[in-house]
């Protein structure tokens, strides 16, 4: 390994001075625009940019183009299969938002047209989704009982999925998705999770046949209501249906997890579940032995809802509120799926453009009597499996929900509650994803503590303490970093000018006389002050160490500034006051690598020159090389 | 400069590995005793550590052993300075209070005294500040019409200080000390400033004797009213005195300016003013003619008041309330001055132990008729000017209004309102610290807005706007760093081996068929998605400048770590999407220089394994030369 021999020190370099106006926009466009998206506009005339502004808008006029028979059959098998397995989740999806089933079908049917046009994502399945539903629910029947006063329930739901389309269309349009950042992987691992578990729970209702339920969703009053009506309450002949069922329905995942070219079993089995099971209740008639039915539902598709969306007053206040809890969770999960899945198929997702078209497609829902819908994880994977190439194959299932509300829905009718409950909770148990649960404890404890205060606060309170918590968690861990950051003792790796923390690398050597810190943060106000005392502190313990020793004393202290990015005028004082405690104890300050940002700072302080332009070097070893030239010849 | 020749390449190292427990039991130590607060108590006897507690919790108990006559000597002429300067300044500070002026004497008497046997600030003068006092007052009005019923105002305000003193105490108590800290120099700066003025106006009612005043403090309101009560409201007497006053006060705050060692004429100044307005109204009888004066103070010391604070109902959660907002700022204020005299004489200050002291001198404060004190910065200042060496100056001050409480008070009888005005505006002119603001404009713009953003809310809305623009703005950026941090593609500095950031350092030159980029932060859940994509843009658009110029394609990308103090999950998911988006372009990526925390969770998510070991590099350089040993040659 050859080091070449520098001829001459390079200093440290002052970036070129840039306007304040040009900075200003830098840093806007790194926030807003950081994915670049005007991109295409470059060197255009006028009618391409028109064009392909709506392209921007609408993709299908871009890969419509390149649509061909093959893609085609792709689409249609994979929409034929998502259809048979949205049609029985919808309506069992649509009694966790305490809506009519219908709605949910409804929601099946307009949503996903809109999605097909205005969407990106090649692989996202639309509809009601389980967490929506159940988080939707409970927000609405906090306002309004959904028995006592089912009219006002209804319109307040769809104020609510109107709002939810404005704040996802908003939050894209003005650029803002990064917001849904703020939600970390391992808060919505254990939201997901605790949510699907109280989903299960809420099943039990159905599958067991359970006439007096606690309106609660919490563990604790679940349990009670189930436990309470064991001897009365359950009805055998629900129990066995729901029991069989479900067990098949877990048979046919097990079948298609083990063997990924069967993935259709399980994709199938739900519908085939209720043509059987209604079949059986219609024959034996087991609804008059008291097996809960779906009853009737009504035929035809989508009638408007725009009269029934409140635009004023106080109920407007609390469809705005629902609308927009329920918009950034369903941001959240239909994002999340979009890059899943974009990721593996290696196409790029603009974050902000889908957040437009959600947006859009749930305005546009709210007044076609559709309730707040997004990308489910469950059916989008069998849609990627069973070979989707674009956003047709939602259109696919969209028809072929039509065809249900104008044609099947009174078959229905026998349908017992038992089988969509069953069917609820064999999706569900997908969301329980207790693998990444393990890899979040194993990484980071920090993260676990997020998931797990999560799901505990979905189970044993609700989903919005549970969401509470997940962000609570998730800010206090940033505010931590930033108000306790890292700082270590570095030393020289023998024979080389590398310096590096001596707690990673034993075999690191002090240089006798300095001290060498490095903080490894930008040193803003919520830290600047513990920096400083943290040097300090670094310091006297070393002196305390040398002077038992005998050994030489500190006279300089060097702090690497590589990883300090950022430095404000908190920092800067705190840097002064270092200084200045150092000097009265006769140890120069040095300082090595700053960088572009932090130089700059230091610079239109003053501070460079208090410290002085000589004790500013580019590397550690250069300022060891010229404070302790002995001590580096000694290795 | 001599470059030693590495025999062999040295591997990044894995810290040794650490129990849950431990790491756990460090990170609580650092985020809550960061100052080692125990050290004392290492290797003692028992009954010793007994003593070191007691010394701990009452400072007087450590430093009183070697109090002598030549340190008695400069803390009497100090407490006798601040004395004369607390006085008149008290009984206009309970006016912005809407509280009588004797609660102001009150609140100058017992909470000092407390304060010197706590507290550890040699340099602090402790008593009723302009800013807190205004704030309270602004807050305790929106409760409670301080006129029509004061009774309850006053117990209300006794409430507040009670919870401002618990809230201090808990947060020394259970060290959460650096809370305050997110409360950033800029944005004390600007609300300052915005108290300031916002005081000052207030004081154009008794400036002006106008008798029709808002009940607002923002500018335009009483901007109205002074312009409203131009032709009939004003008191040309009231004027007279104020304004000669007012020029008095100024020119002697200019000489004590001028000239350090005449630093006594500003602080006796107010005083003076005063007895001489006092006795001119007296003969004059001026206040026939419409000078308002302060009219009787009652005689004697403070009285119990401990049967006057709420300890239950709705009032005791509005007295907590106030007193958790008031209990902060008079905190940032206190500890804020602290820390600058502790600097400036170089002794260490333990800012938990600081809220101690002062949480109990407040508890203790409102049982005793006093409302909420804390450090003044004016009072402080004439104080460690005046040569103070302990706490004993704040017991002397605290003897000398003893005595004007048992025999001066009725002798304030005539004194003029109008020269309390002259006097608070007067010192809260030196709040206004615009040096520092342009100071905040050179160094950090965001900081500058933030300064900006409290300034405006105070003055044109109120004390509580302000200040939660400021915390907002403040917490703003924090979490914009931490949502797009920065990245840098960086390029070797000829004939070294040091690798530099292209855009800082113009003449380091790029490594041909190979990027390297540089992470400026830690990757969280909050900028993991950003980073991932910055980088795959970096990519793109170096790949698209290579190819116009028919260069070599980039093999290779190298991720330098150093800077990247932290990685959670979301980090990780995210280095293995970028990981298999490079790997589908036949690009191999490597890590440079990962630390402790990040190797660590890099191991534990077997991303190492992914990766590879032989791809993760000790420095930019060695990993340069192992991928493009060629180009490293022609350099």
């Amino acid at each position: 390994m050859v080091h070449s021999v520098s001829p001459t020190r390079y200093k440290v370099a002052y970036p070129p001075r840039r306007k304040l106006a040009t900075e200003f926009a830098d840093k806007l466009k790194e926030t807003f625009f950081s994915d670049d998206p005007l991109r295409p506009y470059k060197d255009q005339t006028r009618a391409r940019k028109v064009g392909i502004v709506f392209q921007y808008l609408f993709p299908i006029l871009e890969w419509s183009k390149g649509y061909n028979l093959s893609k085609f059959k792709g689409d249609l098998i994979a929409g034929l299969t998502i259809a048979s397995l949205c049609i029985p989740q919808d309506i069992g999806y649509a009694k966790l938002a305490n809506l009519d089933p219908k709605y949910g079908l409804y929601s099946s049917f307009v949503p996903p047209l809109i999605y097909a046009v205005m969407g990106s994502s090649r692989d996202i399945a639309i509809g009601p989704v389980a967490v929506v539903s159940l988080l939707l629910g409970t927000l609405l029947k906090d306002e309004i009982d959904p028995v006592k006063d089912n009219e006002a329930y209804v319109r307040l739901a769809f104020t609510a999925t109107f709002f939810t389309g404005i704040t996802q269309a908003a939050l894209g349009f003005f650029r803002l998705g990064f917001l849904i950042d703020f939600l970390s992987h391992a808060a919505i691992v254990g939201f997901m999770a605790g949510a699907a578990i109280t989903i299960a729970l809420q099943q039990l209702k159905g599958f067991l046949g359970i006439k007096n339920f606690t309106q609660k969703t919490d563990i604790i009053s679940v349990m009670q209501s189930v436990w309470g009506s064991v001897h009365h309450g359950w009805n055998w002949q629900t129990v066995l249906i729901g029991a069989s069922f479900l067990a098949f329905l877990l048979l046919s995942k097990y079948i298609g997890k083990k063997k990924r070219s069967l993935f259709w079993i399980p994709a199938i089995a739900p519908l085939i579940s209720v043509i059987v099971a209604t079949f059986f209740v219609y024959i034996t008639r087991a609804d008059e032995n008291g097996v809960q039915i779906v009853k009737h539902i009504q035929r035809g598709i989508n009638p408007s809802s725009v009269h029934k969306i409140y635009f004023d007053g106080r109920m407007m206040l609390k469809g705005f509120k629902i609308g927009v809890i329920a918009g950034l969770i369903g941001l959240t999960e239909a994002i999340a799926i979009g890059r899943t899945f974009a990721g593996m198929k290696d196409y790029q997702l603009d974050g902000n453009k889908e957040m437009v078209a959600l947006g859009t497609m749930n305005v546009i829902g709210s007044m076609t009597s559709c309730y707040v819908t997004t990308g489910s994880f469950s059916r989008s994977a069998v849609n990627y499996m069973a070979g989707c190439h674009t956003t047709v194959s939602n259109i696919v299932m969209s028809l072929i929900v039509l065809l249900t509300l104008e044609v099947i829905t009174p078959l229905f009718k026998y349908t017992p509650n038992a089988i969509l409950s069953s069917i609820i909770i064999s999706a569900v148990i997908g969301l329980i994803d207790y693998e990444a649960a393990i890899l979040i404890w194993k990484i980071d404890k920090f993260d676990f503590l997020a998931c797990m205060g999560a799901f505990f606060g979905v189970i044993f309170k609700s989903v919005e303490i549970g969401l509470l918590i997940a962000i609570a968690i998730s800010f206090a861990k940033i505010l931590l970093q930033v108000t306790r950051p890292r700082t270590a003792l570095l030393g020289n790796l023998p024979q080389t000018t590398i310096y590096r923390n001596i707690d990673q690398y034993p075999e690191a050597t002090r240089v006798s006389g300095v001290l060498i810190v490095r903080v490894d943060s930008a040193i803003y106000f919520s830290n600047s002050n513990y920096i400083k005392e943290r040097i300090l502190r670094w310091l006297r313990d070393e002196e305390e160490l040398l002077k038992s020793n005998n050994q030489q004393r500190i006279e300089h202290l060097i702090v690497e500034m590589s990883p300090m990015i950022d430095i404000d005028t908190s920092g800067i004082h705190a840097l002064e006051d270092l200084f200045k405690s150092l000097q009265k104890r006769n140890i120069q300050l040095i300082l090595a690598n700053p960088g572009t940002v932090v130089i700059e700072k230091l610079e239109s302080s003053k501070l460079t020159n208090l410290i002085g332009q000589d004790n500013i070097f580019l590397t550690v070893s250069e300022a060891v090389m010229s404070v302790a030239p002995k001590a580096m010849e000694e290795v």
